[in-house]
């Protein structure tokens, strides 16, 4: 109970969103939940962290690896799969508790019954191996045929990236390698297949594929096993000789056997849950939502890398061009902050490795500091194009500022880095550049703000906010606040470093030229104009004008789109006029300076501005949901957790933006659903390494329970209605 | 030779542009270049200047009064009009010397040939005045009838704006009075028709109008002629009872007769073009479109009334919500100045009343001082609407930035007041609110300007310059020259008053509360950043950032076009993220501040930017023809010359924005003919009262003749190719 995801028949309209429903993944590379005769027809997919390609003026993108793991059968020479067959019975199923992928289908052919069954799973031991079981068995005596190798005809959105393919057979293995277009980048994937039963086994090329046939004759009832090890390795793993990687990876699990290569696996998965399960006794529905969205995080959570980040669709596909979001920061670092903290320092360490393409960002739109990309690719650079939504009437690209213009990336960025070290306590983590990091978008945003001379006050003019609906707005609240913040926080560094690290203090203003600029901070936080809640109705104007835009309903905004698929945003779009928003803005900056605002100021808000939230991006829900228990209130919080939690499994979230796909998995939104159950209804709270819990559980809650690191230290939470504790382990 | 405008046939798709084309006016009112029979379907109008209304939520615009010189034939009881049967003879004409309209036209009916022959024209002398000579001819006996009177169901792009209609009766006169929907302002139109021949005649009353059928027997080939005298009052004509003053208007005329009458109207034209004709030898083309301009400049001129202003489609109709834009001031303005200098003071003391509009304006955006309407009514409240395009592919409103972005707006009204001061020498403009309305702009802008530290300087953030097609761009370079010139006229406005006009000074600056605003403005004009010609390629950038933009060619831009009527610029548009711009904009500055720039950067921005510009308004071809001749190059100048001299011969020039109506005639493009005459080729400039000529004539001129009046004193420019000379007259 509460650890199984399954669906019991098959509907053709689902394969997309079992695609991200069914993933499977382990932080290197994620797979999707696709069958294993699914082609790129059915978008299957191995999706690999952190390699990006550029085809032709194509978007960059992260690169599919030739799939291992494809596997077809064909039945008296005809090719039974279930989209030229309908199954008469079929499961496919995800044991997120091991990270094992099931199918079992069944089919009703003119030669009797016959069965799939099949187990896989991406390595949480070895990160480049996957693995898979696959059994066949028939009612009657029939001539079967398996055919499993590498498919190199892989799903792209923008490619193909893969070229100067090399395919070959040596003994027992089958290797496909290939560089990347655009770099250049040795990839190479291999593969043992091994079976218990005689056949006759032929090996089929093309271009980018390798294939074996596995013929021969079944006796009734009889199971018929094939066993495949697959690896894959890229240049950027540090390999020297991907294709030797690959063998030597997949000739160890060969020698080790299934068994072996699987309970190494499940045990990793073990350690993994034992450091961030939460039980909740009272609904088993929240229960295995939770479950599913600390999976989610799980299968993509770089353990093995400090130069990987998260992207927004995790492993999904390549979607947002595979690219890291802010997203990222502020969504899905609590979780890892609590429960991980290494991996915690890996994104953060991303941020800190790619400080110089957002230099280089800064420096083309003709400003100082630090401006990091809004869709950061490996080196920090901007994969986000100035014309990231296409028109649905005219089919033209229009023009966006998400990329120029949502300069609340660098305080997102520095918030990290600041509360980061604060949660672990950690120096060494500004002094290995998290302190460059929080000083240069401090100067980003100082070279950024305009003073206003008639109101005496640094404003921050044309910009994006979280809602992005509403483009070049003017002292939107959030950024405002997060500036100021990061300001403050580059204040705090700077006093840090030069009371208690005089030499790295010298030394990082020599390198930076700082001297100046400290000065120009401590103005600009004095004199920086943060909107305040108005002192009657207690609201904060989410940016200058808002007030005076359209006030109608939600209903009244959806009712004047003319195509499903339109952007709601931008120069023509429905909400752009209007005061309906995208996602929490204003939520958003009460639940991160909660202890800046009364409750009676956070309430007004919500109140407001809930009905006038789309929530377009699943980044919305869970702020809501959070600020709803600041309130005190669980019951207005808690259909926001079932929404954030459940936004992978329902499949019904948004596909497209004007007629770019968006679709795959939100591990924002799952960051989104633990903070809600940990940050919001048990109230965790953890300052200067003090732990504090405020429950606030739903009514249907009986029990809550979950276990969190701080500072070296585990601690069990556990919390009733009427009783909670905290117990160091 | 030089005076007639003709058609001399007839085309149903001409109907609309002839209705620009042969206008007829004196400022008080236009009346489209229609035919008699014509009713609103044709666009037949007599629009009235200055007197607005709003219908529900429609845009303000300005009324079209009943329609009193109607008149429909009907032979042998079926109507015969140009539109229901093909005429085997038609003629229209335009008497620009005399501001007569003349219509002949001959149908071959079942009862032989039928003609008509009318000749019409609005008073100069009455400007209330409308008269119609209308005669008929049969070359058979039939019976006639002529349908005559008063059409009050009126053209209108948002009307009806006309009710509680009286309709009625009194002896010979006919009347038709009504008030305006919102203002409730009284409307009144009369009208007297007389006869020569015996009739039986009868009166004909609906809602809104009222009709005399004059039946008759024609004798063969006899010519029956009716005179018709019509007159229009409004309650802000300062007319007390504006039924009586119209029965006063045309009894008056009907007891001097049509000749008198006509012969008074034809005097008044020929003082008007004593002052303003212009001489081309050399091109009888040139000669009368230039003329056209000229004619179409004086039937708008608000001779009569010190309260209005210049429409930017003249009084052809309702466009552009018969809104005062920047065209009067910097494209019409000149021609006044040197011809009839109390037109110009009237134009300017139209912005002088309406300031406490524009002072509302900048209140309303959270700005000090004098932000002027971009579309300006009666009292200077900004009939621009915030969705002033309609998006041709969902026929929704799009959102759009002219009204608030515009600022350049209140730079022009300063420089046409500064200008009219500079060119006249008469303090009285600066004493009689001139000075107060600089001084307001002036702090308008400082409270607009942002600083920047980091670049010690002012900039001008968010604005739309010339070039519309470009929304809300930074320090465009056009917008923050005229700016400075605006404080820089502050600044001299506040020295000459504190050097002569002490008390003056000391009470506008107690008024204004303006004493620590000079402060301000010193240092504005210090540090306000002007783009600069770049050191190699001498290029003044647009605005920041367009030289980023797609460099693509205009055929390129407009291949992009997927409807002809979409809109170019704003948030979709095709030129939007392109180079290409919709009007003269850098190259007009060049040509504002011509002293203060080489030739070779005049002649590199001109080479630059002439190739990327639509001329997508009609105010653009001067521009590059006046700057051309600056840089001593007349026969890149003359193309455009043509183009603007011909904008409203042609008929050719753009009808919709989006799916806006944009036609009409084109004022501004009418003074910039002239100023491509006058400022261009003669090479005319006037400072402190001198007067200086450079001339630069066309190839194909052999002369050019003409009158200016400077300081009361009047002059006679006369120009050859080798000669030229300035006599006093």
């Amino acid at each position: 109970m509460g650890w199984i995801i399954e669906e019991n028949k098959f509907d053709s309209n689902n394969i997309v969103s079992n695609g991200n429903k069914f993933m499977t993944g382990n932080g290197y590379m994620g797979y999707r939940g696709t069958l294993e005769e699914y082609t790129k027809k059915e978008l299957a997919a191995c999706n690999l962290a952190g390699l990006y390609d550029r085809q032709g003026d194509s978007w960059r993108e992260p690169i599919n690896a030739p799939n291992a793991l494809f596997a077809a059968l064909s039945v008296e020479g005809r090719e039974l799969g279930i989209m030229n067959m309908a199954p008469i019975e079929h499961s496919q199923s995800l044991d997120i508790k091991n990270g094992i992928h099931k199918r079992c289908t069944v089919w009703d052919t003119e030669y009797g019954k016959v069965k799939i069954t099949s187990e896989r799973f991406v390595s949480l031991t070895d990160v480049h191996m996957l693995c898979l079981k696959y059994t066949v068995s028939t009612e009657r005596t029939c001539n079967l045929a398996i055919k499993t190798g590498i498919d190199g005809d892989v799903w792209d959105i923008n490619g193909p990236h893969l070229e100067e393919y090399t395919v070959e057979q040596e003994k027992s293995l089958i290797k496909v390698s290939a560089l990347t277009q655009e770099l250049k980048v040795p990839v190479a994937v291999a593969e043992i297949c091994e079976r218990t039963f005689e056949a006759e086994e032929s090996i089929v090329k093309t271009e980018k594929s390798i294939f074996r046939n596995i013929a021969f004759k079944t006796e009734p009832k009889v199971q018929y096993t094939i066993y495949k090890y697959a690896s894959v390795w890229t240049e950027n793993d540090g390999s020297k000789n991907v294709l030797e990687d690959c063998c030597l990876s997949i000739l160890r699990a060969s020698s080790m056997g299934y068994e072996k290569v699987y309970s190494e696996h499940i045990e990793q998965w073990k350690d993994r849950w034992e450091a961030s399960d939460v039980l909740i006794e009272g609904s088993d529905e929240d229960q295995l939502s939770l479950r599913y969205s600390i999976y989610q995080l799980q299968i993509i959570a770089p353990m093995h890398s400090s130069k990987l980040s998260i992207p927004a669709r995790g492993l999904s596909g390549q979607t947002y061009k595979g690219a890291i979001f802010w997203d990222t920061e502020m969504f899905m670092l609590p979780f890892f902050l609590h429960t991980a903290p290494e991996v915690a320092r890996n994104l953060v360490n991303y941020r800190i490795r790619t400080l110089e393409g957002a230099r280089k960002k800064a420096e083309f739109y003709g400003f100082k500091g630090a401006f990091y990309a809004w869709e950061s690719h490996e080196n920090g650079e901007d994969a986000c194009s100035d014309f990231n939504v296409t028109d649905v009437f005219t089919g033209r690209p229009v023009k966006t500022y998400f990329k120029d213009k949502q300069v609340h990336i660098s305080a997102a960025i520095s918030y990290a880095v600041w509360e980061t070290y604060k949660f672990t306590g950690d120096v060494s983590l500004l002094l290995n550049g998290g302190a460059e990091v929080i000083l240069e978008c401090a100067r980003f945003f100082y070279s950024y703000a305009y003073f206003k001379e008639d109101k005496n006050r640094y404003e921050i003019l044309d910009v994006i906010g979280p809602d992005e609906y509403h483009e070049r707005v003017n002292n939107n609240a959030y950024t405002n606040k997060m500036i100021y913040y990061t300001a403050d926080a580059a204040l705090k560094t700077l006093e840090l470093l030069k009371k208690e690290y005089i030499k790295d203090y010298q030394e990082l203003i020599a390198k930076l030229d700082y001297s100046k600029e400290i000065n120009n901070l401590i103005k600009f936080k004095e004199k920086l104009y943060v909107p305040e809640p108005d002192e009657n109705t207690l609201l904060i104007e989410q940016f200058d004008g808002y007030n005076r835009l359209e006030d109608c309903s939600l209903d009244e905004v959806r009712s004047r789109l003319i195509n499903p698929r339109e952007y709601w945003g931008g120069g023509h779009g429905v909400s752009s006029t209007t005061k309906i928003i995208k996602q929490a803005d204003v939520v958003l900056m009460l639940y991160l300076f909660k202890n800046e605002y009364s409750n009676e100021v956070k309430k007004a808000n919500w109140e407001y501005y809930e009905p006038r939230t789309e929530h377009g991006s699943s980044l919305s829900p869970c702020i809501y949901s959070l600020l709803s228990c600041e309130i005190g209130n669980s019951e207005w919080a808690y259909p926001f957790f079932v929404k954030t939690s459940n936004v992978d499994l329902t499949g019904d979230s948004k596909q497209f933006a004007g007629s770019i796909y968006i679709g795959g998995t939100h591990p924002a939104a799952n960051g989104g659903a633990w903070m809600s159950a940990i940050l919001g209804f048990a109230g965790l709270k953890v300052e200067n390494g003090e732990i504090s819990v405020n429950p606030n559980l739903p009514e249907r809650w009986k029990r809550m329970a979950f276990k969190i690191i701080v500072r070296g230290e585990k601690y069990l939470v556990d919390i009733t209605h009427d009783n909670f504790q905290v117990t160091k382990l």
